[in-house]
């Protein structure tokens, strides 16, 4: 039996103080948001009718590349900071590989994701700006719960478009959101014109993340004092998030490991990046070779089987358009239970580092990322949330690997939630009522001729 | 704003090694629990047919302050201990309070609650012995979602009878357990004779944990190399628990300070053992003055209403005779959220420090309960278990009072779990349609009147 540690926890004075922004380290730049009107590259300033000023800063800053945190989101952040740094010993013997695995432990964040991150900074930001009502989307309900909790920390008014497959499936997360008094909404919804006119077209559409978007920007820009706030698939939400790798190469240090593979699950980016920038900046300034994977849905597979090209990031054209792969923004993703992974397109710093073949992409069905998530349960006692089982069955891939070939790998991969509020998908993965969902390659194409 | 330490976190080589076993100090022992048929005293060999020896052991085991904990559970125990403790600056400003208040935040465990600290060791002994089936019971689900991991971390089948209104209301606890993959059945069932009793007379009956008790004992007792275990009331429970207050106390010195109040919830009383009787240690020992309040709910008020006499743990009257504050094995709880809480009794060793008037006891009302737990979600981002609900609102009583008296006490409760899976009861909070349950002095009395 090993008496060896287990969880490895800084102390708050080691929590960071500031985020990483690899934006300013990468030898090619993402190329430039556009004005869909224009076609000239967007400033700042064109994105402060919707964003806090601070956040469009962020979003479009490439010189420095380091960010200070806030004080008071510093002081949120021990709420709950640092998160475990986890060995998965149990996992390691129920596979029988000589790898070493570790995993961050981001479920242990009171609304149980790493989505927290980004919407205390974000609030905090509107805030100081005098914004006093904040509007966004959420597909499984994670980052509502947890915008739900910072507007409340920070005295804001927060109205939330929810996916309608998950307001009907996770009507828990709901709960949590009116719990911490947010007003929630199933989207697409009567209540805007983006809403109205795909459920004219579509009357039993069950939404995506590209219309619910659509919606919290509409309500933004129709509402006084009023700013949008998104939580994933923008540099900023990715910037705010690298407080989890940052903190993950402290602890790996502790451990006396660096990692081999770094893996996250991919929906937009934001807990991949936040786990991956950190130790990737080592592979862009020291030459390091550490391997980067983003797991994504079989079903939604931007990365492996989409196009790199100028897109919307919401399904009614509201957004600048973004250098992204892309699926196409009026792609409709099958009902998986990985409602956070249902999404077209593949924020814009990602979308160059795999394009530059910094990091790769593998692509997971259904079904094998919850054997994966089951496996892991009874392993290490956590029931993963349906989008972080595609990150574990990444690495059990890997991991499988090195016991073909013997080789002592260290592989880190980010639990970005727990899923006990998602336990119907288990429920109906244990009675054999889930299934995986082909696409093909003429689907694809079909979608994304739509853009022409 | 404060800069101060939030959390406190022990290193893994600080987590205790011992359970602490306050019968050994208590001057007035707890009285021996009875054999009905013969009520003469117990041996720990008459239990053996139910529990683990080493279990009936630690039952009756009145001598030894310190009991080792196994190398195996410790190395459980590392997978999610030290939980931290937290100063709760966010309450204390919500409510405007002197009052220093801390709190234990058990709800981390992988579970997402305290149970797992007993399941884990109930598990091990049980290996240990040989055993290759157990049973239980489980109101709320906590208890039986952290056995179900317990058991297949140690290779034990498991079956759990879970109280019918709790399976009903919470079916996700019941897909955790069968993830992790135990059997679960509703009770009353009629698997059992004691099930196919009440269903017969009673075929609407929603159950109570002392109905689905006697179904688990049957079923242990009918079944070849198969052990009973419990989650709460018996000593041996609350033995285990104490690796609560024991971290805690080592906790608080980091902190500075030393609680004047130690506040849990109560249901047979084992969270509430476990965080106060390693600090009600230095009462009994050194003469400290520390106040310890179990915070009941006002619909099944054992401690504050109930009779200090013999009776049984389960409805059927399988178990031995034991000492306790009870209202009566028959008594049917109201359908209150906080299932964990819906017990008829109080453990013998509670019920004995109760008698000597070494610690105290209050009712809490439902809405009151789910009033504190709203607030306290909305001051500290954590949604408490309806359980702990009640602990909350015994803490923000005591702390109202300093703001009345401008005193600067140091509350420590205990946050037995989280309430992430109980968002139904949230919901008909929030939608007005929870209510109170007034119990009278009559219904008691007669409940009472039928024992003898």
């Amino acid at each position: 039996m090993t008496t060896k540690t287990k969880r490895f926890f800084l102390p708050e004075s080691e929590i960071p103080t500031q985020w990483y922004n690899i934006q300013a380290d990468m030898v090619n730049k993402p190329m430039p948001p556009l004005n869909p009107a224009t076609r000239e590259p967007l400033k700042p300033s064109d994105l402060y009718p919707i964003f806090a000023k601070a956040l469009a800063d962020q979003e479009l800053n490439q010189t420095d590349a380091w960010i200070d945190i806030p004080e008071a989101v510093r002081e949120q952040y021990k709420n709950y900071r640092s998160t475990p740094l986890v060995r998965a010993y149990g996992l390691e013997k129920a596979l029988g590989t000589p790898a070493h695995i570790y995993f961050k432990n981001e479920s242990v964040s009171p609304v149980g994701s790493h989505k927290l991150n980004s919407a205390v900074a974000q609030a905090y930001y509107c805030k100081q700006e005098g914004v006093t009502n904040i509007t966004t989307e959420t597909g499984a309900g994670q980052w509502g719960a947890a915008l739900s909790y910072a507007a409340k920390a920070f005295g804001l008014e927060l109205a939330v478009y929810m996916v309608k497959i998950s307001y009907e499936q996770k009507p828990y997360r709901r709960s949590i959101m009116q719990t911490f008094g947010a007003q929630v909404t199933a989207s697409p919804s009567m209540s805007t014109k983006a809403g109205r006119k795909i459920l004219t077209e579509h009357p039993n559409y069950q939404g995506s993340l590209g219309t619910a978007i659509s919606e919290a920007i509409e309500l933004a820009m129709s509402t006084p004092n009023c700013k949008y706030t998104l939580g994933s698939v923008l540099s900023h939400v990715t910037l705010h998030q690298t407080v989890i790798g940052l903190e993950a190469e402290k602890q790996m240090q502790m451990a006396g490991e660096y990692p081999d593979i770094v893996i996250g699950c991919f929906g937009g980016g934001s807990n991949f990046g936040g786990i991956s920038f950190p130790f990737m900046r080592h592979n862009i300034l020291e030459g390091k070779k550490t391997r980067f994977i983003a797991a994504e849905p079989s079903s939604c597979p931007k990365l492996t089987r989409g196009q790199f090209r100028y897109d919307f990031g919401d399904e009614a054209g509201y957004t600048p358009l973004l250098p992204m792969f892309t699926l196409g923004h009026n792609f409709a993703p099958a009902h998986i239970h990985a409602g956070g992974l249902r999404y077209h397109g593949a924020g814009v710093i990602v979308s160059q580092l795999l394009k530059d073949k910094l990091m790769e992409a593998v692509d997971i069905d259904q079904l094998e990322s919850f054997d994966a998530g089951t496996l892991f349960a009874q392993a290490e006692g956590i029931i993963p949330a349906p989008e972080s089982c595609h990150a574990i069955a990444a690495a059990i891939k890997e991991a499988n690997k090195c016991k073909e070939t013997g080789e002592e790998k260290v592989i880190l991969f980010n639990l970005s939630g727990h899923g006990l509020i998602d336990m119907a998908a288990y429920d109906k993965y244990l009675s054999g009522d889930l299934q995986n969902y082909a696409l093909s390659d003429e689907e694809i194409a079909k979608n994304l001729a739509e853009l022409e």
